[in-house]
């Protein structure tokens, strides 16, 4: 494991908030961000969570985030929200977006918000968290950076294009999915690299196109699908439709969430659609839920999880215990703290 | 390989309508059910072809398909078509509704079906294809029997849950996923088990939930889903997903597309979006396709596919040799023909 400490949430929330409002972001705009990167920490994903704070800080220090970003929101047709997010934040122009289709699916029961030129959202599953608590079916798709090889291929010209989905159970806890289309994620690779740890086969190949456990190598190379050819095709047709509906960039051109200078090219897309406007009557979702959780478990296995199950109880043990950050993270995270305050 | 013959497109269709028709099923209705058994074995899935016609006869016999259904449609909302199939055939039910969105969605940009008591829909594709060849992204989604195990868990507990996205491409031809979430299909564990075929490691369980490539074995047990745990928390929210927005049945309550006498309790869902409703300008995609269908192919591969090229392919040539059809198929459908117009 790394070295890491437990943080207090106040002081992994009001450490970003100091940096983010240091460099020009308003407050409000600073708090949606920092609890962003604290969800991911507290589900475990650090390469979502503090560690990202040091790319924002230069990137909001190059124009390529825009820390008074003004997003311009359009609603071209009484579903439809068009947003321009002036190269903002990604966390308070999807917030806005979301309280957009939120605010209209009560009359229309369906509602889609295209998001272009805003910077990286972060895990996808609190937002659509946060339609499914309104009881409201979320679906969040976002593009990023040519990361994983296409089926059949030897280079990296697909995103991981993560896709999250949360439907609401009365009565029980919204059903989750956080998923990416890679069979790995980006931060493993170079996590495993740095520590000279293998790869599991089937999760990369090398600069060559030819598969390695070796992390080193993959990092020089791609990200293999998750699933074989079925999510190669899932993740495609995720980039193509996000693509085609926010007029964002595909493939190699996807850029600036990974760097620190280049505008961001990524389109995000957020569909909301409202149970009740369904009609009468219900499904017996939480019953299901209760049979699929109460299964016998496969041997090795301790239970059979509905999705979402894992990253509650994690989220919630962390917040008991302090969010755990590497410690070389919390370390450069005070150290941009100190700059930016230096600079004042 | 199954000992095939190869049927002209119009003698396939005929012998499906003549079937449907001697049943009692309107003439237009039955040839949109023929198109889609058609389509099932042009794009070489024989379990969605003409072996269904057998079911679907002893369904339409036994009252658990209504020859004479009356599909009751109501929009809930301007977006929203809840739609009661009345127990009728699969693909004239989903054909209304889909006609249905396309002609509401020039206004809304976004529209919504929410099929429920309706029969088999076959192939996926064909539905979000028209969607796609009206210049709009179309989305389907149904469930199915619990095939499928939990991860972690030891039996079917869960559908195949299939998903089918078409996005249309101005200048080139629309991207085109149509995938279950099962590792493998039905059709090709009950395939492999008739002729002592062996299963791929990884494909399913058997009756005691222990992973098996012994096709008898796994009849008796589960398909795995495709991809480990992302797969099966993927088909998972897709089955509580459509079950919340159709009210439909879940898991083990789900019947009625593999026995002869059940009420079909699955439901069906269908998105469709307006790209040009979602502002000015366009995306790239025809260029990145382009580019993916160039790029080097890895050892052991032809070519990288786009998601709908090798269908397209198959479908293509299948329509210039004739319909490959199991001789066995081919003879029973001929027996059903000869019982149907005997009862006349």
């Amino acid at each position: 494991m790394t070295d890491l400490v437990r943080v207090p949430v106040d002081e992994h929330l009001a450490l970003a908030i100091r940096v983010l409002t240091g460099l020009g972001v308003p407050e409000a705009a600073a708090r949606e961000q920092a609890d962003l990167l604290l969800e991911g920490d507290l589900r475990g994903h650090a390469s979502h969570g503090l560690r990202r704070l040091d790319m924002l800080a230069q990137r909001l220090r190059n124009g390529a985030a825009r820390a008074s970003a003004r997003p311009k929101s359009t609603w071209t047709t009484p579903t439809v929200l068009v947003v321009d997010g002036d190269a903002g934040l990604g966390p308070p122009t999807a917030r806005r977006a979301i309280e957009g289709l939120l605010g209209r699916i009560g009359e229309t029961g369906v509602a889609v918000a295209a998001v272009r030129n805003a910077n990286h959202l972060g895990m996808l599953a609190p937002y659509v968290e946060s339609m499914a608590s309104a009881g409201v079916v979320g679906i969040a798709l976002t593009t990023s950076e040519a990361l994983v090889h296409p089926w059949g291929g030897t280079r990296a010209m697909v995103g991981t294009n993560p896709l999250a989905v949360a439907v609401p159970v009365p009565g029980d806890h919204a059903v989750v999915l956080d998923m990416a289309t890679g069979q790995v994620s980006r931060g493993k690779v170079l996590d495993h690299a740095a520590r000279g740890l293998p790869l599991a086969p089937g999760d990369a190949v090398d600069a060559a196109g030819v598969p390695t456990t070796d992390a080193a190598a993959a990092v020089g190379g791609a990200i293999s699908p998750f699933g074989g050819p079925k999510g190669y095709a899932l993740g495609l047709v995720l980039e193509v439709l996000v693509a085609t509906l926010t007029r964002s960039a595909l493939g190699e051109e996807v850029r600036g969430t990974l760097d620190a200078t280049d505008p961001c090219t990524k389109g995000d897309l957020f569909i909301a659609m409202d149970p009740a406007a369904f009609g009468p009557g219900k499904a017996a979702v939480d019953a299901y839920l209760d049979t699929l959780r109460a299964a016998p478990p496969a041997a090795g296995h301790d239970r059979v999880q509905v999705p979402g199950d894992r990253a509650r109880a994690t989220r919630a043990a962390n917040l008991a215990n302090g969010v755990p950050v590497a410690r070389l993270t919390w370390a450069r995270a005070q150290e941009i703290a100190a700059d930016v305050a230096g600079r004042d």
